[in-house]
C-alpha cells in the first residue's frame, strides 16, 4: 500500500519532506525528474541513495523533450545559470516554463494508478517572486484541477507553502537530517559554487554565517 | 511565430481542430504524445503525415513512463480493450490517469518556451462521462493553474467543450478533410475494428448509419 508520492528533487527542500514522512509514518514512494537541467546529474544520484537509505521506492522519470524543446537557463541547452541572490530579478532567467506543472500532473496520474490518495510537493514560501507555479494561488488551482481530474482520488499537499527555506533547514536539523546528502547548486559542477541563486538561498537556510551550514563551496 | 500549439492526437477531433486553425489563418505547431497506447502506433504516423501536408511543425514527445508505471487498458501493458459503447461504465478502464493534466501541462512550458500565447485541446462533450479530465470543471480549474503558472502568458482554449463528436464530424466535413486520414480506434490493429468504445463513437460523429463514413472497419 501506497499513502503518498512525493515529488524529490535530491534538493534540501524535497529531501527534508521526504523524511518528515516516513517519521510520520506514511507508506511513500518517491519520483525524480531528470528533465536535462545542469544539476540533474548531482541531485538524482543524491535523491536515489537516499531513498535507497531509506527504503523508499524510487522512480527516475526521463523527460527529454524539456531540455530540446523548451528554454531556460537551468537547462543544459540554455545560456549560463547567472549569480546573485536568490530574490533577483535576474534570476529569472532560471524559470523552466510550467515544470513544477508538469512534474505535478504526472505524479498525480502515478499517485492515481498506484492508489496513493495524496502528493506532496516540498515548494516554500522563498520560491513565489521567481517561480509563478510555486505561488499559492497556483497551488489551489491546481490541486483543484487534480481533484477533478481524478475523480477526487488524489489532493496535493504542499505542507512548506507557507514557511521559508530557513524553516525547512531547521526543521531538517531537528529531523537528523545530514544535509550533505542533498544538492542545491544550480551549476552542477563537482561541489557546490557558493555564488549562484541557489547556492546563496541555501546558506541563508542552512545558517551559513552561523557556522551550521555542513556544505563545502567552491566559494564560501 | 508561432499563435498557438495543438495537441494533436491523429484522432478526428483534433485534426478537424488543426484543419479549422489553419482556416482561420493562425500559425501553429502542433505536438503528439507517444504515451505506448496500443492505437499510438496507428495515430502518430496519421498525426505526422497531415502535418506534413499541411506544412504544421509537428514534434512527437515520448512519455514511455506512462506505459511503464501507470495502469489502463488503453496502454499496451493494460488489460484488454473492451466493446460496447462509448458511453458505458465499462470503458472507464480505457482511462488513462490525468492524462489530459499532463498533455496540457507540456503543452503549456512548451507554449511559454516558443512565445505562443495559446494552447488548443479538442476535447467535447460526448468524452465527459468516462473521463474527468474533459469535464468543463477541470478545464477551467485547469486553465485558471496554467495562466498563473505562466505569469499570464498562455491560456487554454476548449473550442469544442461544448459540442459533440458528431458537430465535429460535421465540421470537419464542412472543411473538406478527408477522415482516412485520421484513426480512431482504441484497438490499433491494420483497420478499426468496429466493436471498441471509440470506433462507435467515430460511426456516430460520421453518421455511419447514413453511409457518410469512408472508414474501412473490420465489422460494419
Amino acid at each position: 500500500m501506497t499513502d503518498c508520492i512525493l515529488v524529490l528533487s535530491g534538493g534540501m527542500d524535497s529531501t527534508v519532506l521526504l523524511t518528515d514522512l516516513l517519521e510520520q509514518g506514511k507508506q511513500v514512494q518517491a519520483i525524480s525528474f531528470d528533465y536535462g537541467s545542469k544539476h540533474n546529474c548531482r541531485e538524482l544520484p543524491m535523491a536515489a541513495a537516499y531513498c535507497q537509505e531509506k527504503a523508499v521506492p524510487h522512480h527516475i522519470i526521463k523527460l527529454s523533450f524539456i531540455n530540446e524543446l523548451f528554454s531556460s537557463s537551468l537547462l543544459q541547452s540554455g545560456e549560463e545559470v547567472p549569480d546573485g541572490s536568490y530574490q533577483e530579478a535576474n534570476m529569472k532567467s532560471t524559470v523552466v516554463p510550467f515544470r513544477n506543472g508538469i512534474m505535478l500532473s504526472i505524479a498525480a496520474g502515478f499517485a492515481e494508478s498506484v492508489g496513493a490518495s495524496e502528493v506532496y510537493l516540498a515548494s516554500h514560501s522563498g520560491d513565489h517572486f521567481i517561480y509563478p507555479d510555486c505561488r499559492p494561488e497556483f497551488n489551489s488551482s491546481f490541486s483543484e484541477a487534480v481533484l477533478i481530474g481524478t475523480d477526487k482520488q488524489v489532493s496535493l499537499v504542499f505542507p512548506y507553502a507557507v514557511i521559508d527555506k530557513r524553516h525547512i533547514g531547521d526543521l531538517g536539523r531537528k529531523l537528523g537530517l545530514n544535509f550533505t546528502k542533498t544538492w542545491t547548486c544550480y551549476k552542477g559542477e563537482e561541489t557546490h559554487c557558493g555564488t549562484c541563486g541557489a547556492c546563496d538561498e541555501r546558506k541563508y537556510a542552512l545558517r551559513h554565517s552561523e557556522g551550521m551550514d555542513p556544505t563545502i563551496y567552491q566559494n564560501q
